[in-house]
């Protein structure tokens, strides 16, 4: 039995990402046991009767002992201490890679508890949904997605190919990158339409000249669209912000005179400009329905039922 | 046979809205006659291939001649111009509706035109996609959702009636408003969402530090559920805005500083703001799901395939 990528996987935090790896990893056959820790009792017990793990740990340092991966799966806050938790406990060659969703902090936080004799190897599916918790995960949530890693200079090159051919092996496609440019990348493509569905569905609900009712009733003229996002974990989203400050401040602003040129030209009637940019806009979702980034359906299906 | 709603109905313009009402009417058996205008050769000749009437104009004048429902299915921005054309030959009793986005305008640049022996009852169904031209059409477009009406004061009731009985064979279920207050419901449900959506698309083809293949590439982060109402139509959606400016800046400024409160909160790392925006937000998508105007299935159902 040496066709295992890895004999011990453990999986540190078993919500929507968590829960979607093991799913995975077990159907490909990646691995030969999965361990799971999580903060929570409730979350644990949960797990064990989803059937997620081989094992379940309550303490994290028994979570890691003999795996050679381990997987951070946690809010991004949490992620220094996790790896200061599990540190003294990794064994010899181990490879300590997460998913989170900011890269440059993620480094900062885990890489100085991290013992010389273990292989760090960052990375971040771009894969997801609105959900969150175990019973959140399926294994099919990595398909056709990319999977960003993003290795200090000398990581050891054999631990990288190993993380990537995990994730190939559960259908991404996988790429390398600084994660600096990750930080950036992330910021305009994740986490500043993030903010702004967020921004939008707090304006709309505090409104005096129209209800919460009635934006609920006639939200099918556009505004659905954006609170699917704003319906992501908070926790996992604050975490984001306070920790790609600088990147999603950077984007923000950008985003924000734009639209006080827009706000501009609306002012002044001056319709070419309007014209200009609602023209502009167009191709792009073509080129994301092309890159098979996105389903070609009109309405995103919802008239197919 | 007198069991059709209206003998001759006429469709000016024969896009989206004008090629989904064309089918919907026939499926449900509510007129006898469709006449259809539209502006170029081209959608005319498209529309006939399509089947879309049982005559085709290029005429507006003689489209409307001897008709008992005429709907203008145009941008808003050339209703005012329809209106004029057309009022010298509408028939004694005719009724005139439109699906127009905005309403005030509408209703200010038709109304002046129109003879005080047809009945004038301005409509707007909350239902698209962001597809348009006439073969973006389908009957079951306006099922489940709603149709507002904004007549004047002093509108025959007969008349609103009969236009009320259409919409809802439709599918649709309606409800009456004044158009004022429709203007601002739909500046926040629609026009706004819009406006934002845009707006990130053209921030985010702008950068230099970011590709716009990198941005294509990882949309699936968040962006790409933006792309969707960006992809709408330029023409349609630069006369929302020439027509609808109170509200859409009154509803940008209040966007505009909630999002200020926002970037200060990230700035001066305030967790808490954060996560209590973003928990707030979580009920609405539930709320919309549960009011039948969104599909539950999680990521719009993108993995389902
Ligand atoms: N959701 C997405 O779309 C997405 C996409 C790509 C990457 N990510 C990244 O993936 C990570 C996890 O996201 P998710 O969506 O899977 O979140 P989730 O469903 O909310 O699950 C988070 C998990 O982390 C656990 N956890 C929280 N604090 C912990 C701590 N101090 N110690 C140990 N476990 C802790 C939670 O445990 P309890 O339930 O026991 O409290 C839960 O098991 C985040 O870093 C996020 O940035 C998310
Ligand atoms: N799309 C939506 O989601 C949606 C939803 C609710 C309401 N509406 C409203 O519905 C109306 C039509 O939208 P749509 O999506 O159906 O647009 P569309 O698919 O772009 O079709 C517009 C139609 O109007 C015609 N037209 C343009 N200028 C004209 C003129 N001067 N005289 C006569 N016909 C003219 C076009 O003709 P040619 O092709 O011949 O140039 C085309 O047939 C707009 O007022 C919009 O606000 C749209």
């Amino acid at each position: 039995m040496t066709d295992f990528l890895f004999k011990r996987m453990t999986l540190i935090g078993i919500g929507l990402l968590g829960s979607s790896i093991s799913l995975a990893a077990r159907q490909k056959g990646l691995v030969e046991h999965i361990a799971v820790h999580t903060r929570s009792d409730a979350t644990l017990a949960r797990a064990e009767e989803l059937g997620l793990g081989d094992s379940y740990h309550k303490d994290v340092a028994e979570s890691v002992k003999d795996a050679d991966f381990v997987v951070v799966c946690t809010p991004v806050g949490v992620c220094g201490t996790v790896a200061k938790a599990i540190a003294p406990h990794l064994k010899e060659g181990a490879i300590i890679t997460d998913v989170g969703s900011v890269k440059m902090s993620i480094i900062r936080q885990m890489q100085p508890h991290l013992p010389a004799h273990v292989h760090f190897v960052p990375g971040h599916p771009i894969a997801g949904t609105e959900e969150s918790g175990p019973d959140a995960g399926f294994a099919e949530l990595f398909i056709n997605r990319w999977c960003i890693l993003t290795p200090p200079e000398g990581t050891d090159e054999g631990a990288i190919e190993k993380v990537k051919t995990f994730w190939s092996t559960v259908g991404s496609n996988v790429e390398l990158m600084d994660a600096h440019h990750h930080d950036n990348v992330l910021a305009i493509t994740s986490h500043l339409p993030h903010l702004i569905a967020y921004n939008i569905v707090g304006t709309a609900s505090d409104l005096e000249m129209v209800t919460n009712s009635e934006v609920i009733k006639y939200s099918a003229g556009g505004f659905r669209d954006f609170t699917r996002i704003a319906a992501s974990d908070p926790t996992m989203w604050r975490d984001v912000f306070l920790h790609n400050k600088e990147a999603a401040l950077e984007m923000l602003g950008r985003f924000t005179e734009d639209l006080t040129a827009l706000q501009r030209a609306i002012r002044w009637g001056d319709g070419d400009a309007l014209f200009d940019l609602f023209s502009r806009t167009r191709s792009i979702r073509r080129s994301i329905i092309d890159a098979g980034q996105e389903i070609a359906a009109s309405d995103f299906g919802r008239h197919l039922k």
